[in-house]
């Protein structure tokens, strides 16, 4: 399955516009955010890295464009989420001890955690600043406030979402619902305030802002709960993770959870030993993977995320959009259930 | 030496402003925050904990009062410039693997060290919506955005300088220029951003607003340069820290540097070489006392203090201040570079 065409054609604006949130930030502080978003390499010397998919600033501006404006408002948004989404990524892998990321060496591997941690909170701080050049496109102030509250409120939402899937680490009485609310925060939250703002941006119908939240939401679920089905069946070469990687991980996505809920006491017993002694090896995986075979995980997953693509492609079928951005999203929701990377 | 009055004036509603900040947000990531400010214990019981100077909202509310306004206009800007500081310090304690602050256990030797990094990342976002109190003021929308511009810049300034203090960490060959960068960004910046937002909401004077920054710059400065005497050569009962605490945890503070810049060859190798190795004993912190001793470390870094707290002194001056107002800050400036606690 291919990246949808949209990515392709928005992806060298929304990487101008955040190397302008990073312009003239020439300190060592900021060398470690070029390294983490692959501009860069350890050294600071300028590389072709590999570009992520950078989904949630694409939707920012499908969403921008779909509520009735030129997607390019938009911009400063878009750059926006990704930093803060970013920002994320770097404080989970100190958090996990994941010493790779994308095949490359993770920042706190790099310049160890104290640095690492500085270097996460400064792009949260970064992203907040990149809003600023709504200015530019001369949104008022009063819209640019929302933005930033918005904003604010989803990386709440997503540090309340962390602080849930760290706790759960040490905890095998969590069930499908407990899995939801933490994905609600961890992922969903983030990618509701990108399809948000980018409405935001284009509209004042409060109804249409609204619809775009609960899109993005449900498209963040979808998308979670597939990246958890890669997680585990993913082939390596196109996901550029081992195979049985969240296992490996002892990561409890919902695949195992649906599992901790389902299986007989035997089988649980057998899944819940797995987990518990350390890292998870070979044999482990084997064990795990069988358990989520007998109670049927990967296609109860699959279900579970087309179901949230599903209830976003109602929401979008709700409004009335133009035609070609309607499109664009449309084919998003349903590459974010069926890829297989 | 007593707190001046103002701080006592000011104390009650800066701490409803904050806990307003924290309202209706229940879930156990602010657990760690009420903890950390001293409000709850460990188990999210309140307790009347000790209460920490509120330096920089008081600083933030004075401002506003000089610069001309009501100073509970200010209120929401002095809620977010203190939660912007004790999100550092929660990070901060990560850092340097403190295990205790004012007495207390830190957050991350409670929870751990991953969950204290959502706790202190947490309360910087909550610094920023802290700001959108400022509506309920009828402070202009373009004003709030300013605010918040200011107050995002200085949270990078002092992740700049807390990049730096780490960085010199492993270092011997810093001077006092060196320090003097590290300190503008760890402690000037954002108490140059108190005074600057309280004027900047008070008054459009671009003149009258710049000076409070300059003054609130100069004032932490002397203010941490203060700290790092006390650091030293403070006594146990006034501070809260053993004596010679900043020379048991090897910090690179002024007199330190200074002394690495003056001692002779034979005093400067001692002193390196105590800092090299590990924990510094008893022994190592009285060879260190004697070197600063040897070279007038302390009375060096009084009149830097004294100097840095006379050119706030002389920007206030050069403005036409009510003197109710002037007088808190006369007092305060005094305070910061007299005090033993």
């Amino acid at each position: 399955m291919k990246l949808p065409a949209v990515f392709d054609r928005h992806r060298a604006e929304i990487d101008a516009e955040m190397r302008a949130a990073l312009a003239e930030r020439e300190l060592p502080l900021y060398h470690m955010m070029r390294y983490h978003l692959g501009w860069a390499d350890d050294r600071g010397n300028s590389v072709a890295g590999p570009a992520g998919k950078a989904l949630r600033p694409t939707l920012c501006l499908a969403a921008c464009e779909a509520a009735g404006a030129e997607y390019r408002r938009a911009l400063p948004a878009a750059a926006a989420v990704e930093l803060a989404h970013n920002y994320s990524l770097i404080h989970d892998d100190i958090q996990d001890d994941d010493r790779e990321r994308r095949h490359r060496a993770t920042v706190w591997s790099i310049w160890g955690k104290p640095q690492a941690i500085n270097a996460g909170t400064a792009m949260r701080v970064l992203a907040s600043l990149a809003l600023s050049r709504l200015e530019q496109y001369n949104v008022p102030a009063q819209k640019q406030l929302r933005a930033q509250r918005l904003m604010d409120e989803a990386s709440l939402r997503l540090l309340e979402g962390q602080y849930l899937d760290i706790n759960y680490e040490s905890r095998f009485d969590i069930g499908v619902s407990d899995y939801l609310s933490m994905i609600e925060g961890k992922t969903a939250a983030l990618m509701a305030c990108s399809l948000e703002m980018g409405a935001l941006l284009a509209t004042d119908d409060a109804h249409m802002i609204s619809s775009f939240y609960d899109i993005g939401r449900n498209l963040g679920l979808a998308f979670q709960i597939k990246d958890d089905i890669l997680g585990i069946w993913g082939s390596e070469q196109e996901t550029g993770k081992l195979q049985g990687s969240d296992i490996r991980h002892r990561k409890k996505t919902l695949p195992i959870v649906y599992a901790l809920e389902k299986a007989d006491n035997g089988l649980k017993k057998e899944l819940v030993s797995v987990y518990s002694n350390g890292m998870v090896e070979r044999d482990g995986v084997v064990t795990v993977l069988a358990t989520l075979e007998a109670v049927g995980a990967q296609s109860y997953a699959q279900r579970m995320a087309e179901s949230y693509c599903d209830a976003a492609i109602k929401a979008m079928n709700g409004l009335e959009l133009p035609s070609p951005a309607k499109n664009d999203l449309m084919e998003m929701a349903r590459f974010l259930v069926q890829r297989d990377f």
